[in-house]
């Protein structure tokens, strides 16, 4: 099991050592960590917020564990020495194309959601989001225009196989959970969302005990505020999948509980090559304090186990703890408590 | 006072009537009355959702009171002969750019929206969306790629010129409210966003008095459901606006009470020329009924007198004389209620 560490900025230093200490806790049979830089701290050692070793690290290990990256001091720098590209960059260079971010009400938290805690109580949704194409990966630039005008452009697309290769991503994700599947796109004025539509309907044969429906991304964001207890697993492209998401991780309550994975092709002894991070920043606001709450982090690192080590025993294990421990009231700031990022770690190890 | 009133399909003809009984009561001095038709119904009788003389109509009129488009039996044609294509068309053949989206909240009305009422009475926001360019305008269309996969492709793009117009009637709009305004973009994936970006930022030096600033679509979207009462002013480009306002719209409660006006370039004797409508589709369900609320139209028209006619005291008639309805009682059944159309229209009418 060789996992390649990468905390990033602000307080993705914390947030991993608490998710270490767990893994440390299961006793992982021949585990080896792997430290890597990335983000601002990055830049600032060797000039460039994704170095080149960072990469190999990456390839040379079977799944990456993820803080945060970003830091205001970059705010000024170009945009490709900036702490987002090695995001960007990661993504693409390990051809990590299948995003899973899991929303789910915690028991006893449906207070902290900003919807009502009967339309809270409900979330148990997971996002699917394409992560290598899209009008993110596109050519992209600026010119004038004839009439002498400066303008912006970014290009838009997506292929057969791309769309192909995340919808089985999402049916297979979607035989594992309730069996639907909810389709995200812009169909009735992109010709990209046409191609989505009509790829994910040709692979939809292949899995007839799916039940799949399509929505248009402005219903989406409306219907994931109104009940978002009617999704089970959606899948969307990189733009939409990225604005979606986040607004599900704040329909469940704090940004600090929620965990992603983002999966490759390439496929390690017991799974598949992935990335695993928190969907919160770096918080620069209260790094370094011990304040920050390192259950995303944890969560992620339970991901970790399931897709890269075929450990669900494990992630499960972790799992049940941090309910537990979220249960038992141990709360950090931003959920209202003020449990420390240690603390929590505990409490989560003791109820392993 | 020339109006063009195209009420569509499906409940559209039913909302359109109340918002024409609500003008009728204020006696507007000179105010004409010409129909036509648009979505289904157009293809129905003419072969076209937007037919040429439509569009004629609307440009020998001041204002476009619209109702709603779109039908089922539409679903199976060709994209360029969808109902939807005729709000496309509008948009781009009128020149109309600025579409303003207000949500408020209706005092007594906190109970329906799904975030928690103290976090739903704070919302008083407006969205102003850029609607005659970005991905929706540019060159599209599907191609091969080199490795013999399909593809279906889209050009985002924002000249400067389109950035600075949308830009004018945002700060001019934070003026006249809190003088807060939130322009939103994807500024570190985008060029089309950093030149956004950059072209508001420059148009910000004439308006001193408005205090802006910047925020990404993903965490716009996960502000909007987390605390709404942040926003005064919201400005965005074509494709971040029609998901962020169809998303604001839930917060507030029901689509049934959410009003939007599409304001071109061109002058009229009080103001400019605009198309109104409801941000609600056509209800095919409830269609012929009489159980539509026609609140949203209502408030349309009276952003019509505001807008188009320099009414502005007949625009805050209507608009008081529909909170005294909403906070009397009487609510359709989006509001759980059971009053028709017509006795909706009627209350408006009474408080007049
Ligand atoms: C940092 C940024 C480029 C990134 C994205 O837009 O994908 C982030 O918002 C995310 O969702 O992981
Ligand atoms: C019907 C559709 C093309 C339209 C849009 O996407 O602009 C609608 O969603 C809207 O917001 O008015």
């Amino acid at each position: 099991m060789r996992i390649a560490v990468f905390p990033g900025d602000g307080i993705g230093a914390e947030v991993i050592a608490e998710a270490l200490r767990v893994l440390d806790a299961l006793r992982l049979p021949g585990a080896v960590y792997l430290a890597g830089d990335v983000g601002a701290i990055a830049y600032q050692r060797h000039g460039h917020p994704l170095p080149q070793e960072t990469v190999e690290t990456a390839r040379n290990c079977d799944a990456v564990l993820f803080g945060a990256v970003g830091d205001p001091s970059c705010d000024h720098l170009e945009r490709h020495l900036r702490p987002e590209q090695a995001v960007l960059g990661l993504r693409a260079q390990l051809g990590l194309f299948a995003n899973l971010r899991p929303a789910t009400m915690f028991a006893g938290l449906e207070d902290l959601s900003a919807l009502k805690p009967e339309i809270a109580r409900q979330i148990d949704l997971l996002i699917v989001r394409e992560l290598n194409g899209d009008v993110y990966f596109g050519d992209k630039g600026t010119r004038t225009r004839d009439d002498g005008q400066r303008e912006g452009w970014d290009m838009m697309s997506y292929s057969e196989g791309e769309v192909r290769r995340i919808a089985h991503t999402a049916f297979l994700a979607a035989q594992g959970r309730k069996g639907r599947l909810t389709s995200v796109d812009k169909a009735n004025v992109l010709e990209t969302s046409q191609l989505w539509r009509d790829a994910v309907i040709e692979v939809a044969a292949e899995y007839p005990d799916v039940a799949l429906d399509h929505m248009y991304v402005d219903n989406a964001a409306m219907q994931l505020v109104r009940n978002p207890g009617q999704f089970d697993v959606v899948v969307t492209g990189n733009l939409f999948g990225d604005i979606l998401s986040d607004q599900a991780s704040m329909c469940v309550g704090s940004i600090g509980l929620l965990a992603s994975a983002s999966l490759g092709e390439q496929k390690t002894a017991h799974g598949t090559f992935g990335l695993y991070e928190p969907i919160h920043g770096t918080a620069p606001d209260i790094a370094g304090q011990g304040r920050a709450n390192p259950i995303a982090t944890i969560l992620s690192a339970a991901m970790m186990l399931r897709h890269s080590f075929g450990r669900e025993n494990d992630a499960m294990r972790i799992e049940s703890a941090v309910a537990q421990t979220l249960a038992d009231g141990v709360h950090g700031g931003d959920l209202g408590g003020s449990a420390s990022t240690k603390e929590i770690g505990d409490a989560v190890i003791d109820r392993l």
